[in-house]
C-alpha cells in the first residue's frame, strides 16, 4: 500500500519551519510497511492545494495531509479535501461542545472563526484531537483514504499515535513489526562498528540506527503475515543486540524515555533524588518531572547557576570556587556531595559547565562540562566536552546526566559494569 | 520570479533524517523575494524523479534540486535531468582534475564509480563544491534554470551562499523584507479578531499569524525594488499594529524569543528574579538560562515539586497546605512570597498545578495551574485551566508564568497596563 504526504503551510515554503511533521510521518509509515514515494509541500492557497491533492489520490492510496485545521481563513485543507471530493461540510455536534467546554472553562467569549472548526466533511471520520480544538479526519473514498491532521507537532504526534495509527494498521494487513532498542551512552558510529555485519547482511527483520542527542536507537523491523511470524523473526535479532550491547541498552519500549527509565530504576530501588544544576539550569529536573510519577524520587531540584547559590544550597566550599573554579571537577564533587548532604536524599546529580557562548577559554572551552553523581555516598565526576551552540550544549549535558546516573545506580545496586564511555560527537 | 524544491533522496522518504535543506533553501529564496509555491520529496528512482521534474520546469521558473549527485549507482539526479532536457553527458576536465587531486592526496585509487562526478551535461555551468567532490550544475533552458546541489548540507550550504544567490540575485532584482510581531497574554483567534480588516484587505506588503504554546506571531512581508521601499512600506503596518496590540508585543525582532525578553527586562529595571517551580518543576529557570547572560538575573532556581520543599525553601505555611492544598491561589501567593523574602532577589514567579495525567479531581481538575508574581513585595495570583497532556500542559504553564512576570514588570515600573487576559488555545 502506497501512502503519500502533503504538508500544507506557508511557514514552510517560507522556511520559518522545519518539516518535522513529514519527517516523523515518514519514519512511522515506514515502520508500518507502507511504501512511501512522494511528500509534497503546498502553502495555503485554495488552487495549489486542490491540484497537489488530486494528483496525490490518483498516484496514492493514501493521502496524509498536515495542516490547515486551523480557525482562519487561511486554513483551508479541510474546505479544499471537501470539494475536491464534492462532500458538504456540515456541523459536527461533539467538536461543537468541545470548543464550546473548551471556551466556558476559560471564562472566554469564542469568536466566530472558533465555530469553523466544528465543521465536518460528510461522511468523514472525525478523530478527536486531545491537545487542540481542531479535530483531524478521515475521509473514505472507494478504496483510498485522505487523512487530515493539524499541524502543530504537540497535537499530530498524538492523534497520529492513538487514532491514525490503528487505521493504518488494519489497511496493511500483512503485518510490519517492529522492537526499538535504546541506547544511552555510546555514540552512533560506535554502535554501527559493533554491528555493522547485522546491517550488511540485513534483509528481514531490518535493522538502522537513528542518532538522538545522547541516544542511539536501533529499529529492528520485520515484515510476515502473522504478528506471531514477526515476533519469531525478531527474537533472534533482539537477542543477538542485547548480548552485544548490554547494560547501554535502557529500554526495549518504543514508549520509554531515558527520563522514564531513570525514574524508574530509582524508584524500584526506592532511592530519592536531588538535582543540582549550574549549566543545565533546570533542564534535568523539567525532563525528570516530566515523567508521571515523578513525586516518589524527585522531591526538589535546585538551579543553582550562580557561586552564592552552590555555597548556600550546596555548601560548595569557598576555597574550592576560588582556587579550582566553578567549572571543575572539585566544584562538581562538592555540589554532589552537598545534595545529599542538606537535602537527605539517598542520589544527587549534579553539572557544572559553560554553555557558552561567552565565558570560555583555552584551559576551559566552551562546552566543558563536569557531572557530578552522588549514590549513597560514593561520588563519580566525569568530564565532557560537548559541541554545538548553548542550547545543544545544555540538551548534551542533560542526556549525559541522565546516563551517568543511570549507570551509577546500575553499578552500586546491579552489580552492571560498564567500560569507559565510547562517544563520537 | 517563482522557484521551486525537488530534494531528492531515500532518506527522506524514510522518515531517517529531517528535511533541513529545504527549510534553509526555502528561506534564502523569500529572502531574494522569489515566490516559492511547491516543494517536493522524491526517492532515488529515475522515472519518478523524471515526472516531478518535468512538472516542477512547466509550472515554475527556476527548479533547485538537492541530492542524487553522490558516485553511486542510485545517484541519478544528473543523469535524470539531462535526459530531460535532452543533454549529453560530457567530461568536465576541471572536475576530473579535482577528483583526481582528492584522492592522491589521500593516497586512495579511486574506484570507477568516482570518475561519474566528472561528468557535467552539455552546456551546463558547473558550480565548484568546495566541501565535497561532487560539483553543483545550472542548466539553463531558455528563460528557465534548473539547479543541482549536492544533498549533505555542509557541501549544499555554503555551495549556495557562495554561487547560487549571486546568480539568483541577478535573475530577480526585487527584494523580500520581513517584520516580525511577537505577542503573548493574547491567543491566536483573538489577535485575528483584532486584525481581522488588516488580513483581509492585505496586497503588499501581507501580514499572517503563526501560534506557537502561549505565543501568537504575525508576519507582514513586503515586495519592492529595493529595501529602503520595502522598509517604507512596512512602516505604517508595523505601527498600525503595534497601536491595536500595544503591551501584549513584546518583540518585533526575529531573534528574540519570550525568555529573552523577560530576561532584558529585568536586567533594565535592575531586578534579581527567583524562580519557585512546582509542577512547570524546571521548565521556566531552564527557559531561562538558555538566554546567554542570565546570570545577571537568575541566581537560583527552586523546584519545590514536595510539600516539605515548598516550606523548607519558600516558608509556605503547613496549615496552608492542609487547608487549601498544594495547588491554591494562597499556596501560589505564599510561594512567591517566600521565593523573594529567603533568596534576598527583587521579583519571585512560582507556580503550582496539577500537571496530570493522574491527581485531578472535579474541584480541582488535571490543567488547573495558579501562578504567584511577587514584585518588589505586591504580589499577584492568577488561576490558569490548561488542556492537553503533562507536557503540553507544563509548556502552557511555563509561557503563561514569563507572560505574567513581564505583564507584573511592565505594569510596576512602566505602568503599562494589561486588560484582562484574552486566550484561546
Amino acid at each position: 500500500m502506497v501512502v503519500e504526504l502533503i504538508c500544507v503551510g506557508t511557514e514552510l515554503l517560507l522556511g520559518n519551519i522545519v518539516n518535522t511533521n513529514a519527517a516523523f510521518l515518514s519514519e512511522q509509515c515506514a515502520a508500518l510497511g507502507l511504501s512511501n514515494y512522494y511528500q509534497t509541500v503546498v502553502g495555503d492557497n485554495e488552487e495549489r492545494l486542490k491540484g497537489v491533492m488530486k494528483t496525490a489520490m490518483e498516484r496514492s492510496d493514501i493521502v496524509i495531509l498536515s495542516g490547515g485545521l486551523g480557525p482562519t481563513k487561511d486554513d483551508l485543507t479541510k474546505e479544499t479535501a471537501a470539494a475536491l471530493l464534492g462532500k458538504k461540510l456540515k456541523l459536527h455536534e461533539p467538536s461543537k461542545k468541545k470548543i464550546q467546554d473548551f471556551f466556558e472553562k476559560r471564562n472566554i467569549t469564542p469568536t466566530e472563526n472558533n465555530w469553523k472548526q466544528a465543521m465536518a466533511p460528510e461522511g468523514a471520520i472525525v478523530v478527536e484531537n486531545e491537545n487542540g480544538t481542531a479535530p483531524g479526519f478521515i475521509i473514505e473514498e472507494g478504496e483510498k483514504a485522505l487523512i487530515l491532521l493539524p499541524g502543530p507537532p504537540n497535537e499530530l504526534l498524538p492523534m497520529f499515535e492513538k487514532s491514525i495509527k490503528p487505521y493504518l494498521k488494519e489497511k496493511e494487513p500483512g503485518i510490519i513489526l517492529s522492537q526499538t532498542i535504546k541506547i544511552c551512552g555510546l555514540g552512533e558510529s560506535y554502535v554501527e562498528t559493533m554491528i555493522q555485519d547485522m546491517i550488511e547482511k540485513q534483509e528481514n527483520p531490518t535493522i538502522a540506527p537513528y542518532a538522538k542527542t545522547g541516544e542511539v536507537h536501533l529499529r529492528a523491523t520485520a515484515r510476515a503475515k502473522s504478528e506471531k511470524e514477526a515476533k519469531k523473526l525478531l527474537k533472534p535479532m533482539t537477542k543477538e543486540l542485547k548480548s552485544r550491547i548490554g547494560g547501554y541498552i535502557y529500554t526495549t519500549e518504543e514508549n520509554v524515555t531515558l527520563e522514564m527509565a531513570v525514574i524508574d530504576l530509582l524508584k524500584n530501588n526506592r532511592l530519592t533524588l536531588t538535582i543540582a544544576e549550574s549549566c543545565t539550569g533546570g533542564m534535568i529536573v523539567s525532563r525528570l518531572i516530566n515523567v508521571q510519577g515523578a513525586s516518589d524520587v524527585v522531591r526538589e531540584g535546585l538551579v543553582t547557576y550562580s557561586n552564592k547559590a552552590k555555597r548556600k544550597y550546596l555548601g560548595v566550599k569557598k576555597g574550592t570556587l576560588a582556587k579550582k573554579g566553578a567549572v571543575s571537577e572539585e566544584t562538581a564533587k562538592e555540589m554532589a556531595k552537598g545534595g545529599v548532604f542538606f537535602t537527605k536524599s539517598d542520589v544527587c546529580i549534579a553539572t557544572t559547565g559553560i554553555a557558552g557562548p561567552g565565558g570560555g577559554s583555552e584551559e576551559k572551552p566552551v562546552g566543558l562540562v563536569y557531572i557530578g553523581c552522588n549514590v549513597c555516598g560514593k561520588i563519580t565526576v566525569k568530564k565532557y566536552q560537548f559541541g554545538g551552540g548553548r542550547e545543544k550544549i545544555r540538551q548534551s549535558a542533560t542526556a549525559a546526566a541522565l546516563t551517568l546516573l543511570r549507570q551509577c545506580v546500575l553499578e552500586h545496586y546491579s552489580k552492571v559494569t560498564f567500560g569507559k564511555e565510547k562517544k563520537e560527537k
